[in-house]
């Protein structure tokens, strides 16, 4: 394979991100049968390989089919829980909304724990909303995409765990998989959703989902079906069990391209040349050089600055403030001509305040690019150029 | 661009189908960010460019979206109806009752206008179902990819605004989007949905609806709120409408690659350099080579012979019945070797009985190629050694 992608901006928003051209490649395969047994073969080992990627026990189910990471909250609400459960959802920004909002939507009731822009809920409002009610679940956004705030999932699940045992543990991980430590069974998750597009590295237009034992088990007993076709985990949990066991099974034709795509990107993130290990190492090291870089140059991070100091800042993505009554206008499209994407702010409270740079994936593993450092030594330049006019 | 696909077997089912070499090179198109002007405006195109395929005036709603087929099901019974509503569904096979299923996951309740495997409602059986009962729609599964069966929508489409008027009418044109004939205006349609991976020839990954003006009412004045959120059109009409403005929006990250893909897709079926008129006509002259040829060989269709003879065979796929007590194995597994990928049957009354060729897009109507005479040569070799053993 000698492909090599046309040449264009470097995209470093948090997500979409760049792709490797083996993978771009890949999305490039010929057409083949959904049910021919050399895509089967590739299906099962994407299924096989994304419980590794967040180390789960095969009593996980993982399912990866066409949509988006937001479709999966509502695979969520409409499979794992019934109309009138009452859920507690840990607000990080716009991501943390959006799950609550797709709550709504099938009739479950969320409780937003509140957190102004770039802060989380603490540990202790946790426990005590906990202690003040029973919940059927409780939602975590483990990275907002909106602000750069990074939940400390294993210590929120443990929290969670010791306060409210039988209280499911719902992550939503689109901007995390693959780019910060996950640990499905040992953190005692019970389902964690993601998309194709950011740490997973591939293009969008994947819903993925791996769902634990307990949820399993309350979806397999539960009294009325799920008010869904396209999205009851019924019609696919056998279509994944057979693809995984290499079997062709049919409901609704597969992203075949996206498939092979993930595929080949699963293959390097689960078998190297970086370990998966390396890789979170790789992302933070990154993370530290940007937001270390950009506190010299005087700029602040949108995540509270305490927050930051307990990890509570993202490694794939850092949302910086414009300096100096800077806008969106004196930056992005400065940095466009330069050839560097980076993206706009998106929470509702202060959106323009912002903006957002992504660093996962194969711009921060693969050492043979310098995309971190094209984005800080043009970013210098922009902004010094923006502040002498 | 001189991309070229790797060497694979011909994949001639009723899709996905074989891909153009200019459309998988779109779909390994390098990441970019899903609000970047060149985005947007390619955006922009695929939407006005999915209008002209089917004759549709601004009026209509154009809507892609990462998903399958399948999923238009659920868009329109959860958007376009409501619970309780009563809908018509003409029966053609496996897809006519999976839409029927799907409304009922949302309350809505069909009436199946039944028909054996390799037939339809008639037009007579349509018009007295009307007569009985009210219908807030009437479903039709323009070509039922299990049964090759084609329905005359238009003369189903007469008969229904004749009989009640006000009745929607919604076509699944899944397998017949730029194969078969189909006029959304000047037919009075309400409701097109369709995927990517058949007529439209891109990878599957994409779910494609046009909402006509008077279903586009209802959906606005509907006084309970669709019980979906990533599903819902309230999320997606202010971020289709935008995109084609080519301006960015967003709700859930779209799937740029494919969307690509579609574009160089829809570009070559709307610009040329055949013409959409010319294709349909190219895929029919397809179609009765193939028929004609099986009809010498003995071979019998699974659609009805007095159907066939009313235009009521799809011109974009042939079912075919085993001849002489044959089976699946004695057949795909040998055009397999031979490199030509047919496919199973999947009608649940004579699945084992017959199996399936596609012949649409780029196999019947780039002239360079000889896929059609490619399956019929071989296909009379490998029966005829099936035969003689």
């Amino acid at each position: 394979m000698t492909f090599e992608q046309a040449p264009h901006k470097l995209l470093m928003i948090p997500g979409p991100i760049e792709v490797a051209d083996d993978v771009l490649y890949e999305n490039a395969h010929p057409a083949v049968a959904h049910v021919a047994p050399e895509f089967c073969q590739v299906y099962s080992e994407v299924l096989k390989n994304l419980r590794k990627v967040v180390y789960a026990s095969d009593k996980v189910q993982p399912l990866a089919i066409a949509g988006s990471g937001t479709m999966g909250w509502d695979m969520t609400a409409v499979n794992a829980l019934q109309p009138g459960e009452e859920v507690l959802v840990l607000e990080t920004g716009y991501f943390s909304d959006g799950y609550a909002d797709a709550m709504r939507a099938y009739g479950v009731k969320p409780t937003v724990l509140e957190a102004p822009a770039g802060q989380r809920p603490s540990l202790d409002q946790v426990k005590d909303a906990l202690k003040q009610k029973k919940y059927r679940a409780v939602t975590i956004t483990h990275v907002d995409t909106s602000t750069g705030v990074l939940t400390d999932v294993k210590a929120v699940a443990a929290a969670v765990r010791e306060v409210s045992p039988e209280t499911f543990i719902f992550v939503d991980s689109v901007c995390a998989v693959a780019s910060e430590d996950l640990r499905f069974d040992d953190w005692g998750i019970d389902l964690v959703l993601t998309g194709s597009q950011k740490g997973l590295g591939c293009p969008p237009g994947l819903s993925i989902m791996l769902i634990g034992p307990r949820v399993i088990k309350a979806f397999e007993e539960r009294k009325t079906p799920p008010a869904t076709y396209y999205l009851n985990w019924k019609h696919w949990f056998p279509v994944m069990k057979a693809y995984e066991a290499a079997s062709p099974a049919y409901f609704g034709t597969p992203p075949t391209n996206l498939i092979y795509a993930l595929h080949r990107s699963l293959k390097t993130i689960v078998e190297g040349p970086v370990s998966l290990e390396e890789r979170i190492k790789l992302t933070k090291q990154a993370s530290d050089k940007v937001k270390n870089t950009l506190t010299e140059m005087g700029l602040q991070q949108l995540v509270d600055p305490e927050l930051q100091k307990g990890n509570g800042a993202a490694n794939g993505m850092t949302a910086v403030r414009y300096p100096n009554g800077l806008k969106a206008p004196d930056v992005l499209p400065k940095m466009a001509q330069r050839g560097i994407v980076l993206g706009a702010g998106i929470h509702k409270d202060c959106k323009d305040q912002y903006f957002r740079i992504g660093h996962m994936g194969v711009s921060v593993v693969d050492k043979s690019r310098d995309d971190v450092d094209k984005v800080l030594s043009n970013l210098k330049e922009v902004l010094s150029e923006a502040t002498q006019k």
